[in-house]
């Protein structure tokens, strides 16, 4: 279920950046692509009318612009996403998500996540939004839809910031992946937030 | 109604960067600056629970970073937005929107909305979210909001490409201006959508 379906290229569908040949590349190292698979999942679901979701693009905090040369930016720095990087709507409700990756095998290590981010996502939550984390062990070839709410429940513990693998079998779903969309995770939403 | 309410600064608040002074420029200076005046009544909304909407950072695209110096971008340049400006969640539903103004005081005209706003817009309205514009009329010292269908609509007419300012009296919110919020736009969208 975890491995491509072999599915045959529907030229109406939005052309993948990477070729038919690139499926038979190994698990892990597909698995290191989360956001470019996000994204072409996004613009599947946003073709075939099944939801609509977009990446908030990397915020960038700008020093000078050249106006001699037609607003080339010369200056600027990466600045932090104080938000999460995805957000939109499916069935009328609003849907908000972090995407994250690891080596790791046991745990996944919060340490990349800004309290800026937990604040976000228990707003969201507040106003009714669906708030989740997409995770990807890459090590495993699993890719898993959690509930905002442990990852705020792990991040608040203070002391070992991680949540344990055992955690995701338990409480997240399995994200079924595929060729198109390469991340079948609104079928995760729905499982888990539309039953 | 659409002067500063002169309600007092409330310390609790999000900082306003105008200083309490500024509330005394006219109505046509302080209507030029409607991104900003959106971005504090956001975080006025946010950080009262009353709403959570945030503005998408502008998409840049990057040619050159050196990373000799952490990072610094060096060569890159604005892309134009193919979504929309702002978008969130307000009572469980998906709100966006865009925002502009005009010193035109009779139409708005729809030069500066590209057609992948418009199909950005129609696919929100199409997966049951609330779609609209803000549009400030800086010489009137009016803004409205006003539903992304009428915007749409007009688009497509094809020959005037712009919207009369009559249609905005007959069928779009007037937003109450205000201290802070500036822009009480979460009233309209309440009186609009919500009744």
């Amino acid at each position: 279920m975890r491995y491509p379906n072999g599915q045959k290229y529907n030229k109406k569908t939005v052309k993948p950046k990477k070729k038919p040949a690139d499926i038979s590349l190994s698990a892990a190292n597909r698995g290191m692509d989360l956001e470019n698979d996000i994204n072409e999942s996004n613009a599947y679901y946003s073709e075939h009318d099944i939801a609509l979701i977009t990446k908030r693009p990397t915020p960038i905090n700008i020093v000078k612009v050249d106006y001699s040369k037609g607003a080339k930016i010369v200056d600027a720095y990466f600045e932090k996403q104080s938000t999460t990087d995805y957000n939109g709507v499916y069935k009328g409700k609003y849907i908000d998500f972090e995407a994250k990756n690891t080596k790791n095998k046991t745990s996944f290590p919060l340490a990349n996540i800004t309290p800026h981010q937990i604040v976000h996502l228990k707003r969201v939550v507040q106003h009714g939004g669906i708030a989740f984390f997409i995770i990807s062990f890459e090590t495993l070839n699993e890719v898993y839809l959690l509930d905002s709410s442990f990852v705020v429940h792990f991040y608040e513990q203070g002391e070992r910031k991680s949540i344990p693998y055992e955690v995701f079998q338990k409480e997240g779903i399995l994200i079924k992946q595929g060729y198109n969309p390469r991340l079948h995770y609104i079928d995760a939403v729905k499982e888990k937030y539309f039953r």
